[in-house]
């Protein structure tokens, strides 16, 4: 497809996340004009935000600024909004009072937590996505020991000890090692009252298996590493009910009920609500996880100029299952994208969209890591290192990655976790000022 | 007074701000059990503050959890709760779902924002006392500017651009010098349809110089650096109006309205509504600013075993004006609390207690400071070095130090500012949610 205009053809990529943000540095050579629009002024490292969760990380260790990024790219400008629509016909991406025309159209919105048709869940089991999601979480868990030590009634004080994570996938796993580093070191000997090292961390999840994505041999080993570290691993078990004091699960061994004031959520994923709406747009539908059916070139049906890519594409793999939503193929496909670009301005053809897996890997915590590459699987402390390395370099900006090894190395040699802030204004502090501020007025 | 009961004496202090954490670091070797109450789970570092609402610093940098503070302390503890009333009579401080006894009372509960009997400016020129003040600022700076990028009508661009900062104390300085940098190098080159250097920076004061309490010369000095960096200073103006649009002024040329996004509030000063509750309690009265006066030996009238001290007190100076609300006179007044207290236990008597003014400093901006020591006064270059250097060794924990001092090193090298994320959950975004959530779901 070659642009029948005069302008220079206008590329616009909706998402600054791994996918949108490696799609528009790989444009900054091309004679195109790249938009930018997310809703978030930052490009996000997903796969740290866990340590965000626990205070191991600040929010902005692991954001960069989108405009910082692009700021020498003078082919692109970014836009801070919501996207609220598409009109196909017109080339036209809708936002919040306004739209913006497009000759090529990116979509890389990513996905958001799924509780499986119960939303109200959510209400009590804040799923990791976004820095808020983890901040939020943050700010449970502290106010946990927090509230735990203030307690006088064990069965109460038990339950506020009590961490339930639905879902042992590799942000299950991590939060998991991450949850019981906290409790059995970081807090050790902060408090007078209870002892943080009796908090019950239990990661339950529905396959028969940990990781379950990963080779056995993997799964076994992380399994190993989380009963070292005192985490409760329950396999085979469904989530059934979540409330705000307890979560009802269904064991094969029967019902259970765990009674806990702190549920995370890392269990299903669904594509970005945009999904549907683009797909709406352009006639098609959507796969049961809210995916938009993809060809090899990444486009969808009818739309050669609109292509979708990350979490919010479902992309047939070799073994006919859709590639997995993670970082690398959100990269490749971006990097694809943008190049098929510039070969259609170039009147040159691009070969199909292959994904390179380069393997997978997930921590459970200091010193313990899994890791599978092809051929290779190995765990242990080789691994984690591997695991930091890895992270480290993709981590975007360099300022980022000073900041972030300065801060590991710290919590390394002290075990520290300096980023332990309950900033939560959650409705009950807000109902408190209220009313001091009231009886002050008053 | 000594202790008749035959338990170690209890102490409790409410608040670890500066005055309370000294007094409770000072008792570490007495024979009393120290219990330490605090809303947050954190001390907060203030004096930067006005860092993190513009982007140079994470909130963590400036916040150490008390109970890492406190950990090797053995004989105090700390409790996260909100503190809701006092019971004299029966040497009891009423919390949320319960009560904590003492022996003797430190009561250091800070201040908090006055909008002059105007409340409702609140929601349109947040004040910046609280580390979800500084997200909330930075979220709406860095925002408008998003805005602005996105906006096609002059004259709203315009009013986008618009900072208005009230009140040219060291709050309203520093944070005047630190927007001025922010627009004119940090944010250079990283918008295309404007240019964030147009931003209008405008600090406006009610008396006739800016840090007024500081010597002239110093005032002068701080006006020149001001107007180097672009910041519009209104002297011996009053604010009349403040509303979501602009703010309405009373000039010696007459009434003024600019038209403005971003208002911020760094004009009035009040005590914690703690101390009313307080001075309710005890038969008192508090002064115009909330305050409640205290004896030379820091107790309120007719409670020899209670104590007020930092900006919750009101304690007459040499030159009978009340001790300002400043950080040396807390953490020297916490220092004294905990001293006298001991010499009550030896039966010792304590000297008066005496301020001892080690001078005042502000900053305004890279390279850029005030300094007041007695007769010694200097500013700039030297005088910026000697702000950071006495900045960075008051950081309570030495992780802070260290990390604050890593990302100020880079900044200063690149004139970048990192920690520039707009997080906050408002109700523009939630509402977007809520829409998106409606519409995926219909």
């Amino acid at each position: 497809m070659t642009d029948p205009a005069a302008h220079r053809p206008r590329v616009v990529i909706i998402g600054g996340g791994f996918g949108g943000l490696h799609a528009a540095r790989a444009l900054r050579r091309a004679e195109v004009d790249v938009t930018l629009i997310d809703r978030s002024n930052f490009h996000l490292f997903q796969p740290l935000l866990y340590q965000v969760a626990t205070g191991g990380l600040s929010p902005a260790n692991i954001a960069a600024p989108l405009r910082a990024v692009l700021r020498r790219q003078k082919n692109a400008r970014v836009l801070q909004a919501e996207v609220t629509g598409f009109d196909l016909e017109r080339r036209r991406v809708l936002i919040a009072g306004g739209e913006v025309e497009y000759d090529y159209l990116i979509v890389a919105a990513g996905s958001t937590h799924s509780y499986f048709g119960h939303d109200d869940w959510s209400l009590h089991a804040p799923g990791l996505k976004s820095i808020d999601d983890a901040t939020e979480i943050r700010a449970q868990v502290l106010s946990a020991f927090e509230r735990a030590e203030l307690c006088e009634d064990p069965a109460e004080r038990a339950r506020l000890l009590t961490f339930v994570i639905v879902g042992a996938g590799p942000t299950g796993v991590e939060m998991a090692g991450a949850l019981s580093e906290l409790s059995r070191y970081t807090l050790r000997g902060e408090f007078r009252s209870i002892n943080p090292a009796d908090a019950r961390i239990v990661l339950v999840d529905a396959s028969p298996r940990v990781l379950s994505v990963y080779p056995p041999e993997l799964s076994a080993k992380a399994a190993r590493f989380l009963d070292e570290k005192g985490v409760e691993v329950q396999n085979g078990v469904r989530v059934t009910q979540v409330t705000a004091t307890h979560v009802e699960l269904d064991a094969p061994t029967g019902p259970e009920r765990i009674e806990s004031e702190t549920i995370i959520w890392a269990a299903g994923v669904a594509a970005s609500p945009l999904a549907r709406r683009l797909a709406d747009a352009a006639g098609l539908e959507v796969d049961r996880a809210g995916r938009i059916p993809i060809g090899d070139d990444l486009t969808i049906a009818g739309h050669d100029n609109v292509m979708v890519i990350g979490d919010m594409a479902c992309f047939a793999g070799k073994d006919g299952h859709p590639l997995p939503g993670v970082a690398p193929v959100a990269i490749q496909q971006g990097k694809h994208a943008a190049r098929r670009i510039q070969n259609l301005q170039a009147g040159d053809a691009t070969p199909p969209f292959k994904y390179h897996d380069m393997g997978s890997m997930a921590t459970i915590g200091r010193s313990a890591a899994v890791v599978s590459m092809g051929r290779l699987k190995f765990a242990g402390f080789f691994a984690w290192v591997m695991w930091l390395f890895v992270h480290l370099m993709q981590l975007v900006n360099f300022q980022n990655r000073l900041l972030v090894l300065t801060q590991w190395a710290w919590s390394y040699v002290t075990r520290n976790r300096s980023a332990r802030l309950i900033t939560r204004t959650d409705h009950h502090a807000s109902e408190q000022a209220a009313e001091l501020q009231e009886s002050s007025a008053g």
